[in-house]
């Protein structure tokens, strides 16, 4: 019996390592030996809190983090006829019936019945080996690297969330965060063709790296004014498009004054809150569409398309890298130091 | 000079009647002898506090409300070839100015520089004869009635309204509140094929009305739990569209308790209050679509057809009738008689 | 072992019945009583050409046509929970991988691995049980007949063109031709609210049908000029969709010349010969969208619904109705008999 | 009386230079001091002869071509609030009525009463000084230059073909025709993100010019099997979208074989003849949307975002660069030497 490293959460804020058994695949899936795995918001908050929205950590056992990963296929079920061995793939973690109302109309993002990597009680995939069904794993070209690959989930739910917006070539965008969603959000705006993309946030490091990564003007919300400054930038117009991406009841609170007549508000970040207070009469008086997005559907050959033809340098949000060894240090890190550690990267082997 | 007779509101609660001169026509206008004025919420907003939201009657002078009619035409401008003396004609009151982005775009519903009848300072056409552009005034096909005419302006919101939602046949909706913009909400529906409509009202003449006109259900608030009745009807999945036209925090916080997963939102009413306490959570969990409605665009000749095909019986919402000498207490009426005066109407001739 | 009933044909133009085993039903399928199986127009023409498009029947061996119906379960599956003995239900006849891009995206219409029955080399459902997943099955309401179910499935392409044309209530549509597809392309286009709808056929008395039905207006196109006839009946604006269910090179043709500057061709018939000279100049200088359809998707509930809340009267296009025994008399008299019937249906129990 | 030079094509194939009065400014126009005009096909195609498409020009009199241009305001009328003598502006050449259905729903492409500038008999702008509506003029950034801004016009045709397509970023697309439209179809495909960028032409210089553009692939139709190729290219799945740009018979018809099952064509070459041979069994089978182009809506402010961001280097479709003395050996050089000779602009100033 083929046996494998793999790191779990033992309570919170503390990650052990086992060896546990390599799974053997069913007909229709592929064993992928994982090379990196990311480091999500969610897992972070599993791990130091226990839970994460509605989902809870059942803390009497030892439980498996990780859901962005990617690796290359070590061995595929007698039914898999579009994968092989040696093929790099990027793994979609959500796992859906294909059956349902939601699945059949294509939105399989909200079937009720999806197993997602590490949303408890689903195990993750923060371990050396892991067995996917192969329509999940989406083959990288050669020039998309497994580290990039890795991240192809998180940039899913910003390329996901342009995509809710139906931007058009040209038009000015605001966003609302600049932590890793935010990020990943600027990234999909610009290669999607946004005119002027104005992100802000409280921290300047966060804005720094915003402006690095294409952002055209930056807005520190502690210091500035957003809604004069972002008036000022637009002529007086506002935004095409309002990304919410931090999900602070005052980020959320925003967005409809930063919008345009006839503009578009996508919620992106998870609310923080359920209850928010929200100026409706701004919506109605300028009939704003108010447009959100679970995770992501139907994105990840697009989005390695985009990464593939240079459009998007979806790598270039690391700024942390850790070995499988090192995995408690990760984790800590990414609870400590927020304001450097925007995205931090396991490499498994 | 040619004279005619027109209503004033002379400060609140109060209407005069006054002779003033027949406008002359411009090349682009017709001149139009009304038959039928509507009584809008707006108006009787105006009339009892002197404002409705931002806008404000300057109550140092008389001002004449009325915004939804229909007449004959007597004189057309010398540019005018569309149209002829004789054609019965439904006026769009909103005159904008073609030329911002939002006109060229085809929102012009959102132009900035719109000329509204009685809007403030904008006088209305509570009157016998009113000059309008040609391009505003929608011929009425032989068998709509003026009268019917005279109601297009209110259907046209919830007509849009529909249209906003993309609502397609045999979807469930719900509708809350059963007033003129809910009733017009629910006649749109049922002329766009929705298979169940569920109508929620505090008053039970107006829920009554609801049934006459084609609701499937409906649903009491203050007597029935809504969320675990529109449940209950659904068989657990809730409603495709939800239309708020209420208005009151009350009923825009329901909304997303009653969409399904995936579904829409579409705001009608115009909200009582500025801020109010909203649940994103349910919002994003759902990845809910908020859609808003700010009057109408290009709905008069769909809205005519809808009418004049049989699809839409528009004048069955009206409730009341009253001539135009008798229209200060027509307008004490709509103040007075809230629960049982759904809908009004002036005859002028 | 239980036996049932079957008809097949044997060879073309020749239908024979013979006793089958009743299937046994897998873990997640219902067994179905089929009470009322429809007769499509594909079934007629692999029964007298053994044929239909690209799809032939191996005639060396008997073969069950049929995949129109509905029926009673008198069994279910231990997975399914959704549908229980004694529901009646629609099928939809398609079932589809779950796993490909088509599918996931909602698009499974498209679905490379479909199994369709009566597609050759897949079996249909002229018999008495059969065995179907439970997500293709589709309750009935009280008030919808198996006899109205069995007619969901034709339906739908009609329902589906509606909803592919994205029609507004009050359009202007025309519809080329009245055979079954016509028919409910134009109960689908009614009960969405389309305003004047034009119904063009060589046949007379499929023309009356059409008026039977809800057109406004129906014409003979072999006697009088349908493209001044359009615009005579639309005051030269011609229609915002036009609708193309008769599949011949002409009435292809006539399409971009039917419609409206910005408006949509929706090709619904399929097209009888492959290559047919089309005039594109017309398309671009009107900037007319094309849309098709390939069979349905997403349609069965909602047009139960709509038959449901009697926004369709589906049953209404039924014209001839036959027994099981009396099979090979229903296919005889559909081959022969094209210009009065236009829909049949083999009444099963 | 202020006098200019400007340019007239006299019979085909001839042009002169005469003095001509600068025109005065309505109150709602600005006058512009021309730097740069290009030269679009249709001004060859006139110049050539005398006519394109429907329309002819009076070739018994002096005819100014010229409609993609942009310069310097040196005046601007009484109730003009947008722009100020100095600014740079780009001119968006038709000017629509603002009052037909075409014009309030936002397809004012459509405007049955359009002036286009250079659409015989209105003149064009090969002149030195244009008086114009200031809506139609769109000012300039800084870093555009009124070089680049002459170029909004034919890159609006590509921007807005891109939009019609709905193009999400990651998609394959395929651009048959090399010339001006599609480069510029290429470079507003590559703006929004497109993954594969395939580029088909007969002419080599061509297609070296689409490489240097951007294009991932190029295939010279002559010498290659398109059909093998693109789907060699995309692993058998074939194009999201596929956008016909020459205009001819052959690569109009061959759209639907390139296009993926549920693709997307986009017709934007002028058709050269009326009536083509078209697969509608494939469009049908693949369930493909045809979507046409005439000329552009609502473009100008986001393509000249767009370059003044960098996302488009629209200058870098000039091949050739004339000064207005010298305009007849322009038009002669866009007549002869097709392969060569991509874009040429005329410098006023």
């Amino acid at each position: 019996m083929k046996m494998q490293k793999a790191a779990f959460m033992r309570g919170t804020d503390k990650m052990i390592l086992k060896e546990i058994e390599v799974p053997s695949i069913k007909d229709d899936e592929v064993l992928v030996s994982l090379e990196y795995v990311g480091i999500c918001g969610s897992d972070v908050h599993y791990y130091h809190h226990g839970n994460c929205g509605a989902y809870k950590v059942d803390l009497s056992q030892d439980y498996m983090l990780g859901h962005e990963c990617a690796g290359t296929i070590t061995a595929v079920g007698k039914d898999v006829n579009d994968l092989k061995v040696g093929d790099r793939v990027a793994l979609e973690p959500g796992i859906t019936c294909g059956k349902c109302e939601a699945c059949k109309s294509g939105h399989y993002n909200l079937c009720p019945d999806v197993v997602f990597l590490a949303t408890p009680p689903v195990p993750g995939c923060n371990e050396e080996f892991i067995a996917f069904p192969a329509d999940m794993c989406f083959k990288l070209p050669e020039n998309v690297s497994t580290k990039a690959g890795a991240l192809i989930e998180p940039l899913s739910v910003g390329f996901y969330a342009v995509e809710q917006s139906e931007m058009n070539t040209g038009d000015t965008v605001v966003i609302l965060g600049s932590g890793c969603i935010g990020l990943v959000t600027l990234l999909a705006s610009k290669a999607r063709g946004a005119g002027t993309i104005i992100v802000a946030d409280l921290v300047d490091a966060r804005l720094n790296k915003a402006l690095e990564l294409g952002a055209t003007h930056v807005i520190n919300s502690k210091e500035t004014d957003i809604f004069k400054k972002v008036k000022e930038i637009t002529g007086g117009r506002n935004a095409d498009i309002v990304f919410e991406t931090a999900g602070s009841a005052v980020t959320i609170a925003q967005t409809p004054f930063l919008t345009r007549r006839g503009g578009t508000v996508v919620l992106v970040g998870i609310a923080a809150q359920e209850e928010i207070s929200y100026n409706f009469a701004q919506v109605m008086d300028k009939e704003i569409t108010i447009k959100s997005v679970f995770r992501y559907k139907n994105i990840f050959p697009k989005a390695i398309a985009a990464v593939g033809n240079g459009a998007i340098d979806v790598a270039s949000i690391i700024t942390h890298e850790f070995t499988l060894d090192d995995i408690e240090n990760a984790y800590n890190e990414a609870v400590n130091n927020k304001e450097n550690l925007v995205k931090a990267v396991i490499k498994i082997k």
